[in-house]
C-alpha cells in the first residue's frame, strides 16, 4: 500500500511519497551517523574510565547492542520535532546528546523486554542476556547468569542516560521539564509492559477486551511517537497546551498504526525486517488485537481449540500454522490491516493541524509513510 | 564491642557512645518520619493519577515496600552531610525530596537484587517479586510473572527518582552535579552487582583473590556511605577536591566495615536484624571475605570437601552447619571480625579530618557506632 496522492498537504502536488520519503532519508542520513557517533563516543569514554576489565568488556557489548542497525525512529522524531518548533538555539551538539540519551533509553528497555519475553534475537543479533550468558557462564555455576547480568546492564544504561542529560547545559527550567517527560516516558511504557505481561498467556481470552488497545497505547503510541515529539517540543522552548494536545492527537493514531503493523509483521512475515523471529508473538502467547479479533470470530468449539493451541507453552510449526489459519479465516487479519490503514490516514489528517515548520512536517510525513508500508 | 572512650574527639569526654548514639537517634527521629511522609505523599499522588486499577495497586505495593522498617542510612547520611557543609539554603522540603529519591533508588536496587539472588524475604516481609507472583499469577500461565513484573516495577521506581529530582528547583549547576553523582551511584553499584553475580557459585574458589574486597567496595562502600555523603556535600554548594578526597578516605573504610558486619550477620546470626534469612549468603554461594579466608586456611583435602559443600545448589541444614564450622575453625570468622574492627577504627580516625560541623560529626559518629555493633 502506498500513500495516496494528495493535493492539499502543504501544497505538495504529485505523489507525496517520493518527496516525504526523500525528506526522511535525507534527514536520517544526516542525523543517524551523528547520533551513532555520539553513542560511540560516550561508550568509548566509559571504556576508558573503566577500572576493571569486565567493565570495559560489558560496555563494549552495550555499545555494539546500541549501535545495531535500527530505524532510530525515536531520536529522529525528537530532532525533527525540535527543529520544527525551535525558538531556542542550544548548540547542535546538545540536541544530539539528548537524542543519544533517548536511543540509549530505548536499548535499556529492549534489554529488559527481551529478558521478560525470553527472546533470543534482536535487531538481527543475539539479545543481550544471551550474549551475557555466552560470555560469562564459564565463571559461575549459576544457570541464570545471563539474565542476572543483563538486568543490571539495562539498569546501568538507564544511569548512563541520566548522566548524559546531566552534562548538557541548557536553561534550567527547560531541563527540568525535559527530565520529567523523560521519566514519564519510561513510566508509561513500563505500565504498558506490565499490562502486556499480565495478558501474555492469559488464562482467559476475552473477545470484548480493550486490553490490546491499552497495551499498544501505553507501550507503543506514547513511547515511540508522542513522547519523542513532546521532548523535542519542550526543548524548543515552547509550552503551549493546545499544541501539545494537537501533538497527542497526531501521535496516538500514528503510534497505534505502528503497533498494528508490528502485530501483522510479527505474526505473518517470514522474513520481516524487525530483526525478531516472526513467530515470536504467537509463540509467546501475546494478546494482540489480532488474537482478540480472532476469538471474536470463532464459535465456542473453535474457540476451545484455538485457546488450547494458543496457550501451549511450546508450539510446533504445525500449531503456528493452524493459529495463523484461524487468524486469517476469521477476518481478524483483514480487520487489523484495516485498522492500520485507518489510523495511518487519521494521523495524516492530524499532522496538518500541527503548527510545525514545513521541513519537519515532511520528515513526519516520511515516518507516516514508513509506518504505512506493509 | 563498644566504641572506646576518647578525649580528643571534638572535646567530647566520657563514653562517646552515649552522646553520638543520642545524636543519631535524635537526628533519625526528626528526619525519618519526614522522609517517609514524603515517600508516602509521592506514591499517594501517583495512585491518584493512575489511569488503570492495576497501576494504583502496583504503586500501593511499591509504597508498602519502600516504607518498611529500615535504618534509612543513605538518606540520613545525605542529610547529615548536607547540614554539616551547607552554604546554600534551599527549602528544607527540597532536601527531604532528594533524600526521598535516594531512598526510592535504594528500593529499586533491592527489588532487582532480590530477583537476582532469588531471595524471598526483605526487611521482614516478602520480596517484591514474590508479592507480584502472589498477586498476579492468577492472570497468566506465565510461570515467571512475578519476576517479569518486578523487573519493570523496579525500573518504574528508578523513573520515579528522576521525576522527583526534576521537580526540585535549585541552582542549575548544582542540580546537574547532583544528577551526575546520582547516576554514577547506581552505575558503580551495578558493577559491584555484576562482579557479585560473576562470583556467586564461582567455578573456582581462589584464596588469593581480591574480588571480595572489590565487590564490597563497589556494592557497599561507595553506594551506602560515600555517595550519600558526596551528594549532600555537592548540594551544600561546596566543591573542594581535597574535602571530597577526605570524605572518600572516611567513607570507604566505614563502608567496608558495614559490609564485613553484614557478612558476619548474614552467616552466623540466627535472628539477625537484616530482615533476610541468616543462611542466605551461604545458601546462595556468595564469595565473601569470610569464604576467601576459609579457603586460605584449608589443606587441599579440606578445600575439596568445602568446595563441594559450598557449590551445592541446595544446601541442607547439616551442610550449612559444616560450612560454618569450617569458617570458624580456619580462623576466618575471627579474621573478618578483626577487619571489621580495624576498618571501624580507621573511619573514626578519618572522621576527624573532615571539615564538617559538630552536630553532623556527632551523627556520623552515631553511624560508626551502629556499624561497629555486632
Amino acid at each position: 500500500m502506498s500513500v495516496p496522492v494528495t493535493n492539499d498537504l502543504n501544497g505538495i502536488t504529485g505523489p507525496m511519497d517520493s518527496i516525504s520519503k526523500k525528506a526522511l532519508a535525507d534527514f536520517s542520513g544526516y542525523y543517524t551517523p551523528r547520533i551513532d557517533a555520539c553513542i560511540k563516543e560516550f561508550f568509548n569514554m566509559k571504556m576508558k574510565q573503566a577500572t576493571l576489565p569486565f567493565m570495559s568488556e560489558c560496555y563494549s557489548h552495550l555499545c555494539e547492542f546500541c549501535l545495531r542497525d535500527g530505524k532510530r525512529i525515536r531520536p529522529l522524531l525528537f530532532i525533527a520535532s525540535y527543529r520544527g518548533y525551535k525558538r531556542l538555539f542550544p548548540p547542535a551538539r546538545d540536541i544530539i546528546s539528548f537524542a543519544c540519551a533517548i536511543e540509549i533509553m530505548h536499548a535499556f528497555l529492549l534489554i529488559h523486554d527481551d529478558i521478560i519475553d525470553r527472546s533470543e534475537l534482536r535487531r538481527g543479533g543475539k539479545t543481550l542476556h544471551v550474549i551475557a550468558e555466552d560470555t560469562y557462564q564459564e565463571y559461575s555455576l549459576n544457570r541464570n547468569i545471563g539474565n542476572d547480568i543483563a538486568i543490571v546492564l539495562g539498569d546501568i544504561l538507564y544511569s548512563n542516560c541520566i548522566e548524559i542529560i546531566s552534562t548538557v547545559r541548557i536553561n534550567a527550567k527547560i531541563k527540568n521539564r525535559f527530565l520529567q517527560i523523560f521519566a514519564n516516558t519510561y513510566e508509561k511504557t513500563g505500565w504498558g509492559q506490565i499490562l502486556d505481561s499480565l495478558n501474555t498467556m492469559p488464562r482467559e481470552l476475552d473477545a470484548g477486551s480493550d486490553i490490546p488497545s491499552k497495551i499498544s497505547e501505553l507501550k507503543t503510541a506514547y513511547y515511540t511517537i508522542f513522547y519523542p515529539i513532546l521532548m523535542g517540543y519542550v526543548l524548543s522552548g515552547r509550552n503551549n497546551t493546545s499544541e501539545i494536545e494537537a501533538i497527542e492527537r497526531f501521535a496516538l493514531p500514528l503510534g497505534m498504526a505502528f503497533q498494528y503493523r508490528d502485530d501483522i509483521l510479527g505474526t505473518f512475515e517470514t522474513d520481516n525486517n524487525t530483526g525478531k523471529s516472526s513467530e515470536s508473538d504467537i509463540q509467546e502467547g501475546k494478546f494482540t488485537l489480532l488474537i482478540r479479533e480472532t476469538i471474536g470470530g470463532l464459535n465456542s468449539k473453535e474457540k476451545a481449540d484455538f485457546s488450547k493451541l494458543f496457550m501451549k507453552r511450546k508450539k510446533s510449526k504445525r500449531d503456528i500454522k493452524r493459529i495463523r489459519a484461524y487468524i486469517t479465516a476469521t477476518g481478524a487479519f483483514d480487520y487489523v490491516k484495516e485498522q492500520h490503514r485507518d489510523h495511518v490516514h487519521l494521523s495524516m489528517k492530524r499532522l496538518r493541524e500541527l503548527n510545525i515548520r514545513k521541513k519537519s512536517r515532511e520528515v513526519m510525513n516520511g515516518f507516516i509513510e514508513l509506518i504505512d508500508s506493509l
